[in-house]
């Protein structure tokens, strides 16, 4: 049993530098939200601007909001938002297509940067549609996928590959990778390193400029809080920008896209990793969100992170048996979620669910929590954990009528 | 001088099967908005509907919203109302990305479908993003690009054309092609059609179906009012869906997404022209906008455009001079948009701008006026000429105030 007590618990939050922050979310009255590593909480100012956007700029100034609101600018100025996150200058990161077509163009663009090599290392384990858009551009581009073992990445480089593309964080277990090593190690071989930032960025500060990376991608609606759906990021280091070749060209990554000219020239910059017109509405939901980092040291992000991700592994660990631990214990080796392997994992999800406390169920047999240092504080892991022991006690999690649903991370 | 009266304009109006149809838009007093080819109107339902999508659904509902508010199925709940206009099937139509990545989908697959041919037929005078998109698809298929004659698109195809992509109502003009004859000549040769319908969707119904067409690709944030930079939508038709081999493959275009397996296989059907996680603010802003069209017959939908469109011709016409037409007088010929060239029309369109009446201009002397017929009604159009009379008269087009703007398609 642990000597922890709630009160100890508030009083790590009284002493946070995040502390206050929660207030900036409308989180639900009896919830203690621990999936904001599939879905981030909706930030409370968010409404407000999206329906002066949708009436004011859409309806009253229709066509002129262009340029009245600035909508032509909308990928960059969110992008300038995120780039503290990430650790890259505010005009080298844009954003706006999903995730998975951000992701595609980054990799093609990557491996367009080493023409003379065939291979793209990545690892079984990463979140499927990484895999899946590797499987596409390699049939492109006539690419060999080399499926790496996730404890050693390094070991499966050699100058036959183009791109290391690796997820920073694992979305099951929330095992981080050594970004600016494997970007070192993926530099000694001539190699391309490609970083999906899906389960890090808002959570989990990385320096891609002191990492020396090359290209990197991002979820905005897990920790950055950009509503369902919403468009993902791309960084690309500033001495690449300008070579990338990536493959949707269209109108809105043209160097003159209002000339209209027939013949397709890419933007300078990152711009050129733009497609289409901007998903307006989306984009400025998600500007809106990445309000609530405003102020937010990168360092004060990681600590809280860290700390609560540690109490909540010393109360389960200390108050519920059968539960294995497989997110590292290691803080370098860390995201910010817990995950724990038990028997009973899928029963156990739906009891807490049913209490308010929100995770989720990983197939076959994981319980997975993710820590938003935002809004999630020590006293709610204390919450979460007395709900777990009485769950366990009680043995709600082999009520049969939790039935299967599906998960979406 | 034309003998037409504004109390003609009201009796057409009052005759029309679409009259009361502008109620459910919210537009703003004193404008008459002739751009919703560029951007449509705010349908007056919506902000209340994303209002309760961010406060409830994803406020409230976290991410428990994916099944709770069936997120899951936003792509196919879309297409489905956009099937009637298109004379498609309700389950062949799937709505997600932007336009340009949309085409960029559509027309690796078409190509993928004619493997042994290299020619993709287009014309120069496209939407510079088709073009743009047709050159990154040619660069990575290495496929050859041949620019057809606009007046005789037909005449560029023999058996080495892959695949024809036309845009079916020009952007600039309002130029209507001949959608089931050069479907028809594109086959004869054993090419693929893909339609660009960025144009015509909403405001020129087509029967795709009874074309026997094979791919396409439309726009829903002109006459579909879906909002700025609203996803895009793509058909294919039923015998050729199990045969598409899209390039972008991600998880929500996988047969079974939530199985998390690590090899791709796509969905049947169009739900495998999906990429990623749904884009959920802009596709439920999208579905609540499609309401409007409840009920409207397709029929009637084009015979008001058409009456619309001549009746904006007799006016400008017969009450100014200097207004050279572009749009063919011809009613199969012709989109939902008047052009006309006119030496000052970039000042002309300011002007009108100034006095609330928004079409727009296309370089170098195009003044374009887009027709929506479900909110412009004939004393909008009457009202428009009235204002340009008076422009011509007092040249306030001459004024050098109006600077050179941005325009947006």
């Amino acid at each position: 049993m642990t000597h922890l007590t709630r009160e100890d618990a508030e009083a790590r939050d009284a002493a946070s530098p995040l502390r206050g922050r929660r207030e900036l979310f409308d989180l639900p009255d009896g919830v203690v939200y621990l999936c904001g590593n599939s879905l981030g909480a909706l930030p409370r100012h968010v409404p407000d601007r999206l329906a002066a956007v949708v009436r004011r700029e859409w309806g009253s100034e229709l066509v002129r909001g262009w340029n009245s609101a600035d909508w032509t600018h909308l990928n960059a100025r969110c992008g300038a938002r995120i780039a503290p996150l990430i650790g890259a200058a505010p005009e080298d990161v844009t954003v706006g297509d999903s995730t998975s077509v951000t992701l595609f163009k980054a990799m093609v663009a990557a491996a367009r940067l080493r023409p003379d090599r065939r291979v793209v290392v990545l690892e079984p384990t990463t979140f499927p549609t990484d895999g899946y858009v590797a499987q596409g551009v390699a049939a492109l581009l006539d690419l060999e996928l080399r499926w790496c073992d996730p404890a050693d990445p390094a070991a499966s480089l050699d100058e036959d590959v183009a791109v290391l593309a690796l997820t920073h964080v694992d979305f099951r277990s929330g095992a981080m990778f050594d970004l600016p090593g494997l970007t070192a190690a993926a530099h000694a071989v001539g190699a391309v390193t490609l970083w999906d930032l899906c389960h890090s960025t808002g959570a989990v500060p990385v320096d891609l400029a002191a990492a020396d990376a090359d290209l990197a991608v991002g979820c905005t609606y897990k920790y950055l809080n950009g509503g369902p759906g919403s468009p993902a990021f791309v960084w690309a280091a500033p001495r690449l920008q300008d070579s990338l070749d990536q493959p949707i060209t269209g109108w809105w990554g043209h160097a003159a896209p209002f000339e209209m000219h027939r013949d397709f020239e890419p933007a300078p910059g990152i711009q050129r990793m733009v497609v289409g017109t901007p998903p307006v509405l989306a984009l400025s939901a998600l500007e809106s969100a990445l309000e609530v980092f405003d102020g937010v040291a990168t360092a004060d992000l990681r600590a809280a992170s860290l700390a609560l991700t540690d109490h909540l592994v010393e109360l389960v660990e200390s108050r519920v048996d059968g539960f294995e631990l497989i997110t590292p214990r290691e803080h370098e080796r860390r995201g910010s979620q817990v995950s724990f392997r038990h028997p009973d994992a899928y029963g156990v999800v739906q009891a807490l669910i049913a209490r308010g406390v929100v995770g989720d169920f990983r197939t076959p047999d994981v319980a997975r929590f993710g820590v938003a240092p935002l809004y999630v504080r020590h006293v709610d892991l204390w919450d979460a954990v007395e709900h777990l022991v009485t769950v366990m006690e009680s043995e709600e999690h082999l009520d049969p009528a939790y039935a299967r649903r599906l998960a979406v991370t």
